[in-house]
């Protein structure tokens, strides 16, 4: 893959081009972004070797979509028509449903992979892009039967050779079960954020009481508002009901307490301990 | 301090007898504890010097409570009666009030200070203790005024010492307070694990998404529940009127999506985004 256009150059983005880069310095990765400052920021970065536009498309051998997932929704069938018969065009998209419907019928609908590489931090823009972001992580590959065999083979390649694995998960399962694993954690945090930024806002002083617990538990309450409102609004049936659960759960634990009943409370934590466990080793 | 007794030797008490040793090598840590086998480990850790019982208090100069907060209020008042003259009983208790009302018209009171050393992981026994625990850390202090000068003098230069600022607070204030930026974050990182693994019980292969983001925010849910559930107890309602104000925040977020307003949805995130600015260099 000589020519690699990446549209957003920012988080994902301008990481996928710093390890993609380091693996295939022969590649050169041209740098697409709504906004020239983006763009500079991540040329004057070296994330990407050259600035280009959504005109250049015809031109790539791959072109990796990081940008809000509405955009990618609109901008996608215009993308892949462009797109020449040996290229391929993947997404990042945190939401799978949308994408892969926008083009179920697109002629080139074999020059698409449609990926979520689950790995981020709660930073965004080119300056929060890093090196090794991926590795170990997990990359989804949705309908992967529905893109050429030499496409996806070549581009899976790339993305294992940053230390990715990848998983198969057509796109109703992704949206429904990345809702839980990760939707919902974003939106427990940002309310968490409110519920004491709410109540302590006249007591500054009082966040010197935040300890690491605090820190770690509001910690996706900075993540962009840009990225993340589209998702919640694709991916909507399947964030409202985790968010129902979520609500019944802490309800449950506020009723116990009411009631006095702690032995409840503590079975309650018991019996989510094994967290421990599920997770070692995978986060 | 010659001879520091510490009761409980887990995760806060080891590592504060890890620190207090490193800075005064002539002090002998004893470290007293519940269950033999506890002891063992952290004497084999040499996380304390020497295996002491609660006879042995009245030899101590310093004596540091770091128990469940319910052993610690039905503990305080015989440990103070122990302590001789010159000597000072602390507890790092995670709530403030009941514990100070235990001791309140104790003919000792002048020997006891109460504080909460606001530091932690989710790990606990003597095998998470560690060094550095308390550096850039804050410790509240209550009712400083009702200790003995020389005394609070004395340990609140120890502390100072293992990198701790003070700030001092009424223990009301302080049970309020910390129900926000602490207690609150438990119930929201145990019931978001309980959600998770409920939907997910019967797929593990799904626990495979988990990212960066989800351990984060669910790290908590690894706490021990021994020692969180009184805490909730004594802290009771301070406690459900964080999680009223909490579970409110997420049925209006839930709403909004529900009314498809997702400008609404932007805003709530993007009003809750300074929580970066506010924990800079904080947490």
């Amino acid at each position: 893959m000589k020519n690699i256009y990446i549209i957003g150059v920012g988080l994902i983005g301008g990481s996928l081009a710093i390890d993609i880069k380091k693996n295939n310095p022969e590649t050169v990765i041209h740098g697409i972004s709504r906004k020239q400052t983006t763009l500079d920021e991540a040329l004057s970065l070296n994330l990407i070797d050259k600035k280009a536009t959504l005109d250049d498309i015809d031109k790539a051998d791959l072109v990796i979509i990081s940008i809000p997932v509405d955009a990618t929704v609109k901008m996608l069938p215009t993308i892949l028509d462009k797109i020449h018969d040996s290229g391929l065009v993947v997404d990042a998209g945190s939401t799978k449903l949308d994408i892969c419907k926008v083009v179920e019928d697109h002629p080139k609908r074999r020059n698409f992979l449609a990926m979520h590489p689950i790995a981020g931090t709660e930073h965004s823009g080119p300056s929060a892009a890093m090196s090794g972001l991926f590795k170990g992580k997990t990359n989804i590959v949705c309908e992967v039967e529905k893109t050429a065999f030499k496409l996806q083979e070549k581009a899976l390649k790339l993305f294992a050779d940053i230390g990715m694995r990848m998983r198969y998960m057509n796109p109703e399962a992704h949206d429904k079960h990345i809702a839980y694993m990760s939707h919902l954690s974003h939106i427990s945090s940002f309310m968490l954020g409110k519920t004491v930024i709410d109540k302590e806002k006249n007591e500054r002083d009082i966040f010197d009481m935040a300890g690491s617990g605090f820190a770690s538990t509001v910690r996706l309450a900075k993540s962009s508002p840009e990225m993340w409102t589209p998702i919640f609004k694709q991916n909507k049936e399947n964030v409202i009901e985790t968010l129902e659960e979520y609500i019944d759960n802490l309800k449950l634990f506020k009723e116990l307490m009411e009631k006095d009943d702690f032995e409840a409370v503590y079975n309650e934590m018991k019996n989510t301990n094994h967290i421990k466990q599920i997770l070692n080793g995978i986060a």
